[in-house]
């Protein structure tokens, strides 16, 4: 399974993605399933993926060699982020057809994968998109700042608890990777590193990310004062039920 | 859907059930879902459902029946709780298959539910079984203390991080409680009012049980200190991880 989370603030964007990947739990690896692309100065773009390995990488593989063979439309040279989530939705939607076709099962969901694609091309909004498998997306708003895929539920408490729009960045980020850290200690099929990406709105540079593994002292950190929070904050709760409830 | 959680503790266990059903988002309805049995001194059960409600019910009625009519087995008679766990699968189990059969699909998966069943009979330890939709059941340990039914992934990270075996009955179930606002907060197929029962260990005596509903001072009181003890402690945390991050 997969945890990846997108939050689109006033002041910028995050995107953070696990690593992990399993087809059944002896067959567990670790691959990248978030992708940067861009034109410094001019555009900047993160894809993230959940769902059918074959068919995120061939995605991924096809939109990179469309960028490295210059074709005329590729995602350095879309004019808009809705022209390259569309971009996305039908080469995701072509590589899982082709391979329902060769599978004679033309209704499988073995193939589908998702898609978020957030970033900003220069004169425009920043935008985040959700894609579906279906090929289709939809954009986050000011009321609804973050998408998930994968194995959302452990972390949507925490970010629907603290990440609003007007959110700062630093305080968002806190909580996103607080969301990995409650999914991936309930959830043996999300793990570490995290590939994480924080975009400042309207800079147009692209950021060099961040792989967070098991000894990122910035994480350990904060995980562990959370814990310890949560801790003290639950030993500080009235303890008798009794005095209520008569 | 449905969010039931149990917990079978050293001193004592507690059981909780939220009481919305849904068949779509239109048909929103209030049922309950935790049903008690028992003999004061002599034997305390306590039985919760998620899935298919008319399954769910048929089976609270035939065990219900069974008590009233004095059949020979019947979960006031049975020697263990191991017995009461099977006789709750084997009528789960012949109410489904009726179901499946009526509608001409054996493998059909809509009439399937699942139950927990705890409790205690006197001389014997007290017993936490979770009963699948197969109809086999397993039983909580002390390094697995604690089962949930339905919705259970946005309120697991709480109750994985903060309830052992060792954990004392009033810090459980402030646990349970917050784990209960975490899911109602974050999925609409999960509704108040809550059924709560708290049963100390070896007392045998038949628990009064509460509803939780919106106005409940004391789940507001800890749920409300809760949001706040969470910012507060998301507030505190470091907030440049570029002193980290060199």
């Amino acid at each position: 399974m997969t945890y990846c989370a997108a939050i689109r603030l006033k002041d910028g964007m995050i995107f953070a993605s696990d690593t992990r990947t399993n087809a059944g739990v002896d067959h567990i690896s670790t691959f990248r399933k978030l992708y940067q692309y861009g034109i410094e100065g001019e555009r900047f773009m993160v894809l993230q993926t959940a769902g059918n390995l074959a068919t995120s990488q061939a995605v991924f593989t096809k939109l990179q060699n469309a960028i490295n063979q210059r074709h005329e439309h590729n995602l350095h040279t879309v004019l808009t982020l809705f022209d390259a989530a569309q971009m996305v939705g039908e080469c995701m939607r072509e590589i899982t057809t082709q391979a329902q076709n060769i599978a004679g099962d033309s209704n499988s969901g073995t193939f589908t994968s998702s898609f978020m694609l957030g970033g900003q091309i220069k004169g425009q909004p920043p935008e985040l998109y959700m894609i579906y498998p279906e090929g289709n997306c939809i954009r986050a708003t000011q009321d609804t700042p973050f998408f998930q895929l994968g194995e959302s539920k452990y972390g949507k408490p925490i970010l629907d608890r603290s990440v609003q729009y007007q959110t700062e960045v630093r305080h968002a980020l806190q909580a996103l990777l607080l969301s990995f850290d409650s999914t991936i200690r309930s959830n043996l099929s999300v793990g570490m590193p995290i590939d994480l990406v924080v975009y400042h709105n309207d800079s147009l540079t692209l950021p060099t990310g961040r792989r967070i593994d098991e000894e990122d002292e910035y994480f350990n950190h904060i995980r562990q004062q959370w814990s310890e929070g949560l801790r003290q904050t639950l030993k500080e709760l009235p303890d008798s039920p009794e005095d209520y409830w008569q």
